[in-house]
C-alpha cells in the first residue's frame, strides 16, 4: 500500500550541525564500521559534501512519480533518499526537480538509480549521489510509499535519519543514536591528529600503534631478499 | 562482407545546427524516450558536447584498422562512431587518430570499446564518450564495414543519423525524423521555461501538473507519523 | 606463510627516470602489449602521472594490517602496489596512511582495491590508482607477505619491478627488461612525432602507413551509397 | 557492538507450513511485490524449495567465525540467513557446516556470499542460494551479530521473518505479517488457477483480463504491415 | 508512438525447418559471424533449441503489458522476442503468459529481462533466453510496439527475421539472407564432418587447415624449454 | 615475442595421482588459501572434475589461432590453460577442437573466455570451465605465446603446474611444491573425517574448535530477545 507519512520526526538541529563537520569515513567509524550506501553510489561532482535529515521515498523502475510527491514533504536542510523497488538505472531526476528542491532549501539527492542534466546540476549546484548517469526518461503511472523506510543501495535508512554524504560516498545515521555516534566522531577525530602530526614526520605506524608484537605472533617472518629462495 | 559506403547522405546543415541547441536528455524525450546509447558510456572529460552527422565504423575486437578507413570518409562536423563486432575494451583510439581527426574538421567520437592518451585528448581537446579507458593497444589484421548501420551500446545507429552527445551521455535522431525531432524539441524547451520559473518560485509540481487528483485515484494515502502502526 | 622480504633490488634510478618521461600507452607498446592492469584501474583524481620501484603488498579481504607494515620497507621514489587475495572494495587506505607514505618520499598506491579520504588525497596530493571508492573500514587481523610476487588487477608484479601510471590506467616493466623497454619507448615516441605532423596536416593514416593494398586483398571494397541495395 | 540474540520470536508452524505450500513469486506478489532478494541470489541446485524462520547472521568480508556461533542458534526447520557487512564472493560455507547445519534440522542456507563443496552439498543435499561459487577460504578472526536484522541481498530481514526460496530465488515475509500474506496467497493461487485453464485453452488474456479498451485509451494503433511506411 | 503491426511477413516455411537443423554457431559463422545475441543470454533449461520466426515486443521497464498484446500476433511456430526500452531484470514473464503462448503454439521466448516461475516453465516445458531469472512482479501501465525492429541484447530483430536459439546463444537471420544463410550453413557443415573424423583420428589442425608456414611467416618460434632463458 | 615453449617439464605421474583425490577447496586450503582461479570460471557442465598438467597458451582477443598450435604441444593427461592477453569472451572453443584435444588424451580446457557448443561438449563429454558461454566466432590473424606463464582469470599459470577444477572452479599448484601440498591436504583431509562425523552427530563446531573462550576475548556478547532494547 502506498503511503506518504507525513510530519515525521527529525533529529535536533545541533546534531545534524555537529555531525556535519565530519567526512563519511569518519562517521562510518564512529558507529562500528556500519551504515554505508553500496561503493558504486558517486556524486555526479566533486567535491560535494551535505549533512541532513532523510526524506525517503519508494520507486517503481522507470517511474519518477513519486519524486514529485516527496518534494512536497522536503523541509529546508532535509536530504532526499530515493530507490526504486527494483534495480534501475534510469533518469529519474533532472533539472527542473533539482530546481524545485532549491527552490525549497533541500540539500541534495540520493538516489539508487540514475540522473540527468548533469551539467545543469552541476552548474546550480545541486549535489547528487547516483548510481548512474543516464538521460533515459521516466513515466509517471505507479504510486509507491513516502517516508517509510527502505533499503537504499544496500543500507537501510529511515525518515529522519542523518544522511552524510562526500566524494567518498554516503553514510547513514540512525536518529535515536546521532547524539553518540557525533561524540564517537569527535573523539576519534582528536585522536587522529596526534596520529596525523606523528606519521607527517616520518614515524611509522607499526611504532605508533605498537603492532610489531602481534605481527610477529600472528607469524609475520622478515628474510632479506638475498637468502629468498627461487 | 566488408563494405565502405562512399557518399553518404548527410543531413541538411540547419537541422545540425538547430539540433545542437538541445541537450541529450531534451532530444530524447522529444523523439518518445529512444534512440539513447547505454548508459556506460561515458564523455572522458565534461563537460562536452557535440552534433553532428554519423559516419559508423564497425571494428573487429582487439583491432582498430577500421579507423584508418573510415577517418577517410569523415567530412567537417561528422561525429565518428564506432562499435565492435563483439564487447571489447581495448584502447582503439588515442593521441594520433584523435589528431587525423581533428585535422578534418571531425567534432568527436562515440566508441563502444576503449580509448587511452586521454590526458593528451583532453589537451587538444578532441571529446570522446566511450565504454572504457583502457591503454591495451590494438592489431590491425582484420576488416570490417564502414558506414553501414550498426548497433552502438544498444542503439541502431545509421550513417548520417545526427548523433548528439553531453555530460548525460549520447542519443541518435534519425535522418528522415531530425526536422520533426527538432520541431518537438524546440516546443519542449519552450514549455519547460515556464515550468523552470514556478518551480523556482517555489510552486509544487503537484500543483503544476495537477497530479493530485490521480495520486488519490490510485489510491495513495497520507497520513501523520504519529498514527503509523509498528 | 607471511613473509616480508627486506633489501629488495631496484632498477636503476636512470631507467626509473627515462621511463618516467613516457606515458602508460607508449611503454605498454613498447613492451610489445604487456605489462598492463585491468582497466577498472583508475586514478582518484587526474591528471596524475608516476613512474617508481613497486614494492608489493599482499592484503586480506577487509583486512589493511600489511599496508602498515609495507610502509616501512618503502624508499622515497617508490610505489606501493597491494592486492586482496580475493577480490574485494573495501576502503584499505585514506589520509593517516597516506601522510605516512608520503613522509618517506613514496610517489603514490596502486590497489587493486577501495580507498577513502580522497578529498584529502586529492588536496595533498597523493595519487592513488584503485578499483573502487569506498569508505568502507577495514580490520588488523590477518598478516600477510610484502615484497612477494603478486597479481595485481591481473598483471603479475614483483618487487622492484618499475610501476608507471597515468590518466589511462597502470603499466608495469619487468626490472631485468627496463633498459630495453626504454630503449623501444624511446625509438617508438621518436617515431610517433613524424606521424602525428603528418596526421595534423590532413594526410590521411591511410597513405602514411600505406594500408590501402593489404585492405583490398583483405577483400575490403567501396561502394557508393547510391549502390547499396535495401 | 557484536551480540546475539537469543530465544528469538518464530511464526507459528501452521503459518510456516501454509507459506511453504507456495512459490517465491505467489508470496511476493500476495505481500504487494516486496521482500523479494536480490536477482543474483541463485541456488546451488535445481530444483530446489524450502520455507523456514530466519536466523540472521553477519559475516566479515572473507571470515565466516560467525556461522559457527549461528548454529548453535538454529532449530530444526530454521533457515540461516547470512550476510557479510561489505560485498564479498568468498566461499564462507561448505561441507563441514553443512553437515553440522543438517544435523540440526536447518532446511537450508541463504547466503550474499560465496559457498564451496558444492558438489558434497548437491549429493546431502543442502540447499544453498548463494550470490557465487568460489572456493576461496575465510579466516575467524573478527566478530559479528547473530539474530540481529540485517540487509541481505538488497533487502531486510529481521529473525524470526519467514524466508521462502525455490528456483526463483528468496522472499521474505515480516514474521508479524505472514498470516496476512498466507491468505493473500491463498487467494491469489485461487484466482489463477482459472485464469490458467482459460489461457490453456487459448482464450487470449487481453479478453480475459478485459485490457483493448485501456490499451486503446492509452494510445495503442494496430497497423497493416502493408501500411507501415518505410 | 505505440504501434502494434499485424500481418507480418514470415520466412518460407521449408526455409525455417532448414535453418532448424542446425545450431547457433553454424548459422552464426555461415551469417559472417554476425547476429548474434550477447553472452548473457542464457537458457533457463539445457538443453534446448528452437528455430522460428520472431514477433518482437518493446516493453517498458517494470511493465509487462505488452506481452499480453504480443500473444494475438503470434502464430503456430512463432518466436516472441521482447526487450525493454531500458534495461531491466524484472521477472516479466511465468507460467501464466507461457501457457498462454503455449496454446498458441509459440516455441518459446527470448527476453532482454527477467523471466519467473521456471520450475514450471522446465515442467511444461517451454523454452526461455533470458538476462535472468528474477521473481520481481511488473505493471500494466505503459504502452509500446509489437512487431516493430528493436534491439535485443545488442542485435537488431525485425519481425519476421528467423530467430535460432539453442545451448549456446541466440542468434538472428534476416527474412531476406534466410536462404542465402541456409545453403552457407549446409556447406560449413559438410566440411565440418569431414574435419570431424581427421581430427577424431589424432591429425593436427596445424596441419589440415595448412597453418605451420603462415604462423612462421607472422613471427612465431618455437624453442625447447632447456633453452628458455630465465 | 611469440615463443612456443617444447618439452616442458611435468610434475610425477604419482603427484598428479594423488592430488587427482582432491577437490579444490581442499587444494586451496592446503596451500595457504593461494592458487585460486576468480569465481566466474564456471564449469560448463556439472559435475566436472580434473586434475592435470597444464599446458599454457595466451590468446589475442577474437583470435584462436594459438589454441591449434598448443593442441600439438599437450600430452595425454595434460589440461591446456588459455587466456587472453585483454579481457574478450568471444567462443574461442567448440565442439571441432575439443575433438583435436580428445584424440590426444587432453583431459580439459580452462579458458578465461567464451566456450560454445556446449551441447556437443556435454555430450562427448569434454570439461570445460569458462567464463562465459558465447557462439561469438573469432579470426586466426595474431600469433601468441605457449608454454609461458600467464595470468589467467587473476592466478599466476606457469607451463607444467598442476591444475585441478571442479564444480567449485579452478585451482593451480606450482609444480615445484606439488609433493608438499599433496601431503598438506592428506593431513587435512584427514582430520576431517573426524570432525564430519562430530558434527553429524550434533556436535557444535563453538565445541569442537574450542571457540566460545576466544569469542568472548572479542567482546561477543548474548543477550535474550526479550531484554534487546528497540
Amino acid at each position: 500500500m502506498a503511503l506518504v507519512v507525513t510530519n515525521i520526526a527529525r533529529p535536533a538541529p545541533e546534531l545534524v550541525e555537529g555531525l556535519a563537520s565530519f567526512g563519511v569515513a569518519t562517521i562510518h567509524e564512529a558507529q562500528g564500521r556500519t551504515g554505508l550506501l553500496a561503493a558504486y553510489m558517486r556524486p555526479i561532482f566533486r567535491p560535494a559534501h551535505l549533512c541532513g535529515p532523510a526524506v525517503t521515498c519508494e520507486l517503481a523502475p522507470g517511474d519518477n512519480w513519486m519524486l514529485h510527491v516527496a518534494v512536497e514533504q522536503c523541509q529546508p536542510g532535509d536530504v532526499l533518499v530515493a530507490a526504486p523497488t527494483s534495480p534501475c538505472e534510469d533518469g529519474y531526476f533532472g533539472e527542473l526537480l533539482a530546481t524545485s528542491l532549491k527552490a525549497r532549501g533541500v540539500q541534495g539527492l540520493v538516489i539508487d538509480a540514475g540522473v540527468r542534466d548533469v551539467a545543469a546540476l552541476t552548474k546550480l549546484p545541486f549535489p547528487v549521489w547516483s548510481k548512474a548517469i543516464f538521460a533515459q526518461g521516466t513515466v509517471k503511472e505507479t504510486v509507491g510509499s513516502v517516508n517509510r523506510p527502505l533499503v537504499c543501495a544496500g543500507a537501510l535508512v529511515r525518515p529522519g535519519d542523518v544522511v552524510v554524504a562526500d566524494d567518498d560516498g554516503v553514510v547513514v545515521v540512525g536518529r535515536e543514536t546521532a547524539r553518540h555516534i557525533l561524540e564517537q566522531a569527535r573523539q576519534r577525530e582528536a585522536g587522529e591528529a596526534e596520529k596525523r602530526r606523528r606519521l607527517a614526520s616520518g614515524e611509522l605506524g607499526l611504532d605508533i600503534y605498537k603492532m610489531r608484537e602481534r605481527l610477529a605472533a600472528k607469524g609475520l617472518r622478515y628474510v632479506d631478499q638475498k637468502d629468498v629462495p627461487g
